[in-house]
């Protein structure tokens, strides 16, 4: 299907966004007034400048405040289309945009919408052009698409039909099923787009928080699905007002919303194809071309942290029961493992000099190769292999934060491992209380949040999670989990807030990202660490005191927990214990232990942590604290 | 009367927080909980850095989810409640916050509730320890004032009272003119926030968008006014949610909670004056102390720009019809002048080596010395006066952005005037069309705009206007006009939206200031302008196909306009005409005229203007276009 997109969802002039999205691969976009309005360049030049690019001008919009008005206003009305029409005509542009009504003037009678809107149909086909009526959420008289199609039947003018759009069908609860009894030759245009549940007036909700289909919690592919049943086979076109889409850059943005749409097109299908099994029906030719299926990963294979040397680092690693098992053949690379916990550390990369980053992610899958195909098809940038030839082939993309992803099949008997390009040292996985890898936490760029959820759940197949709000002392935080279904990969996307203005200016000195850890026995773990002389974050006595007032765990336990400084949290599920390690540049560690089946993250506890990683480094306990 | 606020209001560390509230001037806090069990300090240091700061503990807050519960949870409450009087014991504070119930355990009984509240108050005053019961607007059972005094009347227990907060009384709309009927001696607590009216769910909109009294849009000076009418006399304590506050400088935010304090208990004096006058009753003495009042400006007397050198700014002045009417007798500034619109250019200063900015502006005022002590009084940074002794003398403050504010009385018989330190140059004032400055627009950095706002409505008087959101190519951008009852000053504040991340990163290259000048012809103003070859923002010819299509003002008109790249607005009561200079730095010039009662300042070609100043400088018109 034709895939389209309205200039108003990208930042900048309008030539630099046809530029975007031409470069994303569109088919076609919706040109949006203001933008055409605003800018230099004449409707000829923009339609060359479209034509050049391959783009079509599939719609122009917005036409308001136009149906059922008293008919002294009338001539007003059709005098101002006609310079639509005149500018429509320049631009090469066929199809109009009619918004419902919102003014106080609009009268509620159908009959004298169809009325008005069949003669406007009527002027607008001597110009060659249809109308594309828009039920609007918050429409005067007319806010639903049901009662749109009404007027449209009653109308009965072959250049006039619907334009249906995803945010105000979903925004209101509508019923979108009954979308299949409209014929697909009225529903002229489809718009799309997503949006977090947010409470607050559709209005405001709509103009400030849209977003790309899969950034949201609207369900858009179901939506997809009832328009494809009628046999609509016109543009998919994303039109998302969101505020900070409008500053990010175009170039970007425009890649994000091809993902989505490519996403969105195999979510429809698949929900097509229930559909058609659901009724029984024969499954129709698919003309949604869908991209490689997504390979679900199996585990963490490694997490890779760059920094200018070793020392901090593996202190903490060997204070936690880790032991050096390789070292890579040719690259200042050191394996650190713990049964099949595995933590790379690379002294060999440029950009670690300003301390610890978390450079790279393992992820354990079936077929490495399938699933760079599929990131492939999602518009993720595959990274060069720059390694020798006789290393393991090592199959990666970058993931939105800049972090590498790569797709292993660790020691598979059969099948070539990354592993084996580590002389061994002494491979021995360790028989610590530490298993596995339980999530890494990455934070993002704040204009990347919603790019970022998308990439994961595309990508990857990840289920997301809620969206958080957590409270730093220096701004909220946004923090959103993603994780397979079987929960063996668990990903923490967070998010300084927009415009951290704090006492550390910007936002790089707060984008902390940690490796959580697994451990059989916590108690064991931290009594280790803590024996060891490692730097371990001081929750405060304070934490302990406001514990004791939210859960009567008894004395005792309440005392250990204390003593040993673990934070504690439960659910319906289970309890979970935890515990950090202070931080060396913006890596940290975190000992988690899932008791029962707990599902989250600790959120409850990340305020104190967030605190405590504020604080000046005199309160950060390390030895002093411990034995 | 105390002046008190919640730690929550700011950002960073809670001792940090004392340090700011204490430097304010604040007499007492409240002990947000979160704060302190996220911090490493003790409730017994706490206690003792607030003594040192001449700082009393008024209120520990918020205990939460406590009455109308099912017997079998009362017992859980009651011993989460003794931890928190073990802590304020330690802390010092004598006064518990307990908001209305939200969990859906509570039941809608209000003899429960009053039961379980006496219960509490008699725990409580067993510790010294007293109850302020606080409707919140989202309770599940009890969500407005008059409900929870119809509980604490019911309890009848001296150590419970009610704590009224101007937020959940105000955002429901509920009528605060029923607060006089409640005794004084049973309001322990008042806290206080404003918030802009803003379309969404009371919740949401209290924790991210209350604001300090007069940044908002509730009538909190008129809540104050009807506590006070009960004879109350506890803290005025302020509690605001603010996403905003919660990124900035602490020290910052408490100077500004502190003017916005002092504002409002001027304004709440004002209209307890207001009710005794309009109630026959003789006036209370006064336990609010106003500031003295403020010195309404009468006009501008100046614009002063700073510039690496004067020509490219003389070049625009002078095509616009000004003359350099004279020079300062020892400092390298240039007056300009064209009947009462002066413009100062000024070579010394250091900070204009990238180029012309908006430095200062001189307001005319019948007293000069009054409006500083009005300044002072409102937490306003008195600027030094470092002119020479010989000087005349020159009253200023700094602004938020860090404009200069001059107060002047300009060539008053029998006063020293500020222009006779400039030597004659020909002090003939001009006889153009430009009379005077019609108004000027400040960029304030993003965080800065709810403090700008409320400075210039604090310390001038002038009134806000509505706040608008207008779309840049890049983002949104903010702007409120504020102005004086009869328009002869008017000051546009902008903002860039939060987070600037366009491909300008940072905000400073979209801070554009400008002055606008008044011309009663602006036709001749722009022929001659172009006729000097001066480079004018060119508008684009799809706006004039544009406002053709929104207007109908005849062909000529029509014509005319887009000759001259004239733009045009219209509203209830007149007409605007206005175009704007090329920019140079950060700043330009716009020539306006208002014809009939016009009260705008042009906002709906905001957009446009933009646009047209982010396009590439060929785009920009100058010279070219001009004959």
């Amino acid at each position: 299907m034709r895939r389209s997109i309205a200039t108003v969802s990208l930042s900048g002039p309008l030539t630099g966004k046809l530029s975007a999205i031409g470069a994303a691969g569109f088919d076609g976009v919706e040109i949006f007034e203001n933008d055409l309005v605003a800018g230099a360049p004449s409707p000829e030049e923009i339609r060359a400048r479209a034509g050049d690019l391959g783009l079509g001008i599939d719609l122009y919009q917005p036409f308001r405040d136009f149906e059922a008005v008293p008919p002294a206003l009338l001539a007003g009305n059709l005098r101002r289309v006609e310079h639509k029409f005149a500018v429509m005509e320049r631009l090469g542009a066929t199809l109009l945009l009619v918004c419902s009504n919102v003014s106080p003037h609009s009268i509620d009678d159908d009959a004298l919408a169809a009325e008005q809107l069949r003669l406007l149909a009527e002027r607008a086909a001597g110009h060659g052009v249809r109308i594309a009526y828009e039920a609007l959420a918050w429409g005067r008289n007319v806010d639903d698409y049901l009662h749109a199609w009404r007027i449209v039947r009653m109308a009965d003018h072959p250049a006039l039909g619907l334009c249906l759009d995803s945010f105000h069908i979903l925004s209101r609860e509508t019923d979108p099923y009954a979308i299949e009894t409209i014929p697909a030759e009225k529903i002229f245009f489809l718009q799309l787009a997503d949006a977090p549940r947010l409470p607050m007036d559709v209005l405001y909700w709509s103009r400030h928080y849209r977003c790309f289909p899969g950034q949201g919690d609207l369900d858009v592919a179901g939506l997809v699905a009832h328009v494809l049943r009628t046999g609509y086979d016109g543009p998919l076109s994303l039109e998302v007002f969101n505020d900070v889409f409008r500053q990010a850059a175009a170039m970007r943005t425009a890649r994000d919303a091809m993902r989505s749409l490519v996403f969105l097109e195999e979510a429809a299908a698949g929900r097509l194809g229930e559909a058609a099994r659901r009724l029984g029906e024969a499954s129709r030719p698919a003309s949604l071309v869908p991209p490689p299926p997504p390979v679900s990963p199996t585990g963490f294979a490694f997490a890779e942290l760059s920094a200018p040397r070793t020392g901090p680092l593996s202190e903490l690693l060997t204070a936690l029961g880790f032991r050096r098992a390789g070292v890579h053949t040719h690259k200042p690379v050191e394996l650190w493992q713990q049964n099949t916990a595995r933590i790379l550390l690379n002294t060999g990369n440029a950009e670690s000099q300003d301390g610890p980053a978390l450079a790279a992610i393992g992820l354990e899958t079936p077929d490495p190769a399938a699933s760079v195909k599929r990131a492939e098809a999602l518009l993720s940038p595959v990274l060069p292999r720059w390694r020798d030839p006789h290393d393991a082939p090592l199959d990666a993309v970058a993931a939105p934060d800049g972090t590498d992803l790569f797709f292993c099949r660790t020691a598979c008997p059969g099948h070539p491992s990354w592993t084996d390009d580590f002389a061994e040292d002494r491979r021995d996985p360790g028989h610590g209380e530490i298993t596995h890898i339980d999530h890494v936490a990455l934070t993002q760029p704040w204009h990347l949040f919603d790019e970022a959820s998308l990439f994961y759940r595309s990508v990857l197949g990840l289920r997301p999670h809620e969206s958080l709000e957590l409270p730093d002392p220096y701004g909220l935080l946004r923090s959103r989990a993603v994780s397979t279904a079987d929960e063996r990969v668990r990903i923490a996307v967070n998010v300084a807030h927009v415009g951290h203005v704090g006492p550390h200016e910007g936002t790089s000195d707060v984008a902390w990202q940690h490796a959580a850890l697994a451990s059989t026995d916590i108690v064991a773990t931290v009594r280790r660490f803590r024996a060891a002389g490692a730097a371990q974050l001081i929750v405060p006595d304070n934490y302990y005191d406001d514990l004791e007032a939210r859960h009567d765990l008894g004395a005792e336990r309440h005392r250990l927990l204390r003593e040993l400084r673990l934070l504690y949290d439960k659910d319906e599920h289970g309890e979970f214990l935890h515990f950090y390690t202070a931080t060396s540049g913006r890596v940290f560690f975190e000992v988690v232990q899932r008791i029962g089946g707990y599902q989250g993250y600790g959120a409850v506890n990340a305020p104190v942590r967030l605190a405590a990683q504020h604080a000046p480094r005199a309160d950060h306990g390390g030895t002093s604290r411990s034995p």
